[in-house]
C-alpha cells in the first residue's frame, strides 16, 4: 500500500489535486483511499461540496479524521458479519434491525410484523411499553455475565 | 463481545429503547457499539435527530449500514497511524493535511507556509499550477509499481 501526503496552505488546490489523482487512479482499476485530516472539528460529513464529498466517489474508503471523532465510509457493501468485524474492541454491540439475520439473540418491540411470523429465527424477550425497559436492561447485563 | 438485535415494525420505539440501554450501558462503564441498518439508503449521517445522532454519543462506535455504503464513527482521538490500519485493503493512499507527520512521501502544493519551513519532514514534489497535475500522477504510477 502506497501512502503519500498532500499538503500546502488553506485554499491552495489541495483537494482539487487529489480529486483529479483519484479520478484517474479509479479509472486504472485500483483501490484508492483517502484520509482528510479535520483538526478543527469543522468537517460536516454530509455536506455537498466538501472535500470528502468530492474526492468519497473515486474511493473504495475515505476518512475524516476530527479530533474526537474519525468517521470512515467504506464504499462497498457489507454484511452484519462484515460491519461487526470493526467493533471487535466492544463490549458489546446493539444492532438495529437486520431482522432476517440468524443466531443473534433478539429484542421485540411491539408486535411483530404479519409477514415476519416464522421468518425470524428468536425471540429471546418482548417489549410492550416502556415498564420493560428495565426487564431487557437485566437481561443485557445477564447476558454480559455469562459472557465473561 | 455480546451482540444482540432489536426488531420491530416502523416506530414501534426501536430507537428510545436503544437510547436507554446504551445510556444505562455506557454508565456501568461498558463499551458499548451501535449498528443500524438502513436498508433504503435513506440515512442521513449529520441529521439532528437521526436514530444514529440519538445513540452515538453512548457508544464508542457506531455504524450505519446502507446499501451501498457504510458509514463508521469512531468516537475515540486517532492518530494517523490508527486511521491507516482500516485501509489495508487499498493499493494506495492520498492523506490530505496531517503536515507534520513524519515518514511519507509529501506533495506540496502552493507554496510551504512561512512558520513551516523546517518543520516538514520532506517535500517530495511540488506543484505549481494544473500544468503539475500530471506530473504528479506519474509519480504516483512510478511509486506504486516500485511498490510491487
Amino acid at each position: 500500500m502506497f501512502v503519500f501526503q498532500v499538503i500546502g496552505k488553506h485554499n491552495s488546490g489541495k483537494t482539487t489535486l487529489i480529486e483529479f489523482l483519484t479520478e484517474e487512479l479509479k479509472k486504472r482499476n485500483l483501490r484508492v483511499g483517502y484520509i482528510k485530516h479535520d483538526p478543527k472539528g469543522k468537517g460536516l460529513t454530509d455536506k455537498e461540496g466538501s472535500d470528502t464529498a468530492r474526492v468519497k466517489p473515486n474511493t473504495v474508503k475515505t476518512a475524516l479524521v476530527s479530533p474526537n471523532t474519525t468517521t470512515l465510509w467504506i464504499l462497498e457493501r457489507l454484511n452484519l458479519q462484515e460491519v461487526l468485524n470493526f467493533f471487535t474492541d466492544c463490549d458489546l454491540v446493539v444492532v438495529e434491525g437486520f431482522k432476517f439475520e440468524k443466531g443473534f439473540p433478539k429484542v421485540l418491540v411491539g408486535e411483530v410484523e404479519e409477514d415476519l411470523v416464522g421468518k425470524i429465527d428468536r425471540i429471546d424477550i418482548t417489549v410492550g411499553s416502556k415498564e420493560d425497559y428495565k426487564k431487557v436492561l437485566e437481561w443485557v447485563l445477564n447476558n454480559l455475565k455469562n459472557e465473561k
